[in-house]
């Protein structure tokens, strides 16, 4: 009986549509943030208290995650731990560029506590154990090609993004950079310590967060399910089964699987785990880099699901033009279509038994 | 009759002390996030599309604020804008570093509509318009006594810090670097621009926020009243009125006012504005280095106080321990007696008229 009525109302939001940000209201139990891992480095020598700049003997805490969690009255007993993508910040999972709800109020408001997630090296997390740079370099026009948008200053014909002005300034400024390099192994031990505070817990991933997710699961039992929007690259394989490299003509190069211990790589096939893909992805080798290189996650990701489930997994990959749903861009969570997208993952995580 | 509710309420709490994490549930009518301000830069030459991330022709959105906001249900008129300090994110004002509510949930559960600041060049708000580097020195101890828990490894006797491991592992991972220079022209247009849609409100702010909080004020005349916790720098006087610098013995220097059109100091007698500074500050120079930077700060502060006054406004120092609260350090919102700061704010805000 539940399973009818959710479908029923799955199909009301079909024929409806997104809402604009928080229809109704959300009693909150209670919300807060945390730093979760990270290490600490100290320098040699003597500490010098009247030389408070003098970094001999002094500690740094770095490399930590900041996690902003809510938990709704009556939650699930599953919350969902968000980690974002390259370039961005929990941000990502808010609010939308066109001031529309995002994932946070989305699954707030059907009852899941929400875990929101910036990476070692970014956003509040932003102190590393290692030096960084941050560069203004001019790369607007990059994004909106890597991300789908289109090729500036067109827009893909039919593309799911708002148009508008201030719809695109506000998607551009989610952009915040690394300030410490990039480091899978330093974002999933944090992230294991995410999972240490939140409990057993469903990974929802975007793009560079992909690579990152799939090792928290290998490396935390509370990882129960992972959800994962265009994951970009770390696609894990067992050693002897790596797949040939994809090539592309992007600036990113080729694309190549990864090995990792079969042991570890089973830990991913005694979960549930949903793939998504968006459109405007070519169907074989393109000129344009963007799509060329789209291609490339798509046809890897596929052999990755493959390799999952030929090893007794549950893992899923959805391209949603093959289901009907045209135009969205790299950005699936926060497109126009956004509502239809969560209700498919709500059916999903029923399914699997998620929702309790 | 409303203020004698008040007031015993407060008298209730001055002997109860701070309540652990959201007590009780609040219901939210709307929250989310969004970018405010910033400027876009070009680089000059033709934009080559097969090039991707060749920045000729290609623009970049940098130099905004991130703001995330809650709103209650029957909120009070005014919202309350939280700007942090240096070093820091919105987090200052979110969870303490040993798990009880800051001023975020605070007031949140007194009805008020919250917006924290993550500044420009800043956490969530990372991208800047300038390049930057982020270094990883070992400063922990330099934190430690900046912030006047005490003089490493010791902490101030009666000092009102959460003892133990992890709150303090907590608290020096709020810490979050710079990923450009900080400029108060900068964060006071963006924090302009915070009010445009946060409409008429409070702006709270911390430490080396205080100086580009003024400029908000003079800037927008949507700045209702400020309150400043130990504001660090930007004490504004009329051209002519600077006070001499007052020399300290800290690797920061001396301490100058900086001098600004009358027209636009006499927008600062406008306003209600109240200062915040807490305990372990020597009355007079100190050869603690730590100790003589803030002594200098709240002398500063005094005479600035005076001057604002003398030129007709309205504007109040308490210097927590002359009204018998001993132990703040120079976190006072996140320290073990915010509720009770939170109490003396709501009995101003009361009082000015603040909470309708």
């Amino acid at each position: 009986m539940k399973k009818i009525i959710l479908t029923a109302f799955l199909a009301l939001s079909l024929i409806t549509g997104s809402a604009s940000a928080m229809s109704k209201s959300v009693s909150i139990a209670d919300q807060g943030s945390f730093a979760a891992g990270g290490t600490v480095v100290q320098t040699p020598g003597a500490l010098k208290p009247e030389e408070p700049m003098n970094p001999a003997g002094q500690t740094l805490h770095g490399d930590h995650a900041y996690v902003f969690y809510q938990k709704p009255v009556h939650a699930h007993k599953y919350p969902l731990v968000f980690l974002h993508g390259g370039g961005q910040s929990a941000k990502t999972w808010e609010t939308t560029p066109d001031g529309r709800d995002g994932f946070q109020n989305i699954f707030l408001g059907r009852g899941y506590s929400t875990y929101l997630v910036d990476q070692p090296r970014r956003g509040r997390a932003g102190q590393g154990t290692v030096d960084g740079t941050v560069s203004a370099s001019t790369l607007d026009q990059f994004w909106y090609a890597q991300f789908r948008l289109g090729i500036w200053p067109n827009y893909y014909e039919g593309v799911q993004f708002p148009k508008g002005e201030e719809a695109l300034n506000q998607f551009l400024r989610q952009i915040t950079p690394n300030t410490g390099d990039f480091d899978k192994q330093v974002i999933s031990d944090s992230m294991t310590a995410v999972f240490e505070k939140s409990g057993d817990g469903i990974l929802v991933s975007h793009s560079q967060g992909g690579g990152p997710g799939w090792l928290t699961a290998v490396k935390s039992n509370k990882v129960k399910a992972v959800v994962s929007f265009e994951p970009w690259d770390g696609f894990f394989f067992p050693e002897g089964e790596v797949p040939e490299a994809i090539q592309t003509s992007s600036p990113f190069g080729a694309l190549e699987g990864t090995p990792i211990a079969m042991e570890d790589f089973l830990k991913l096939t005694k979960i549930p785990i949903l793939v998504y893909y968006g459109d405007n992805i070519p169907d074989k080798p393109s000129k344009e880099w963007n799509g060329d290189s789209w291609h490339a996650r798509l046809d890897m990701a596929r052999i990755w699901v493959d390799t999952i489930n030929r090893h007794g997994g549950d893992a899923t990959l959805v391209h949603l033009p093959e289901i009907g749903i045209y135009g969205n861009t790299h950005f699936i969570i926060s497109d126009l279509n956004n509502v239809q997208i969560a209700n498919h993952m709500s059916v999903w995580m029923h399914e699997k038994g998620l929702d309790k």
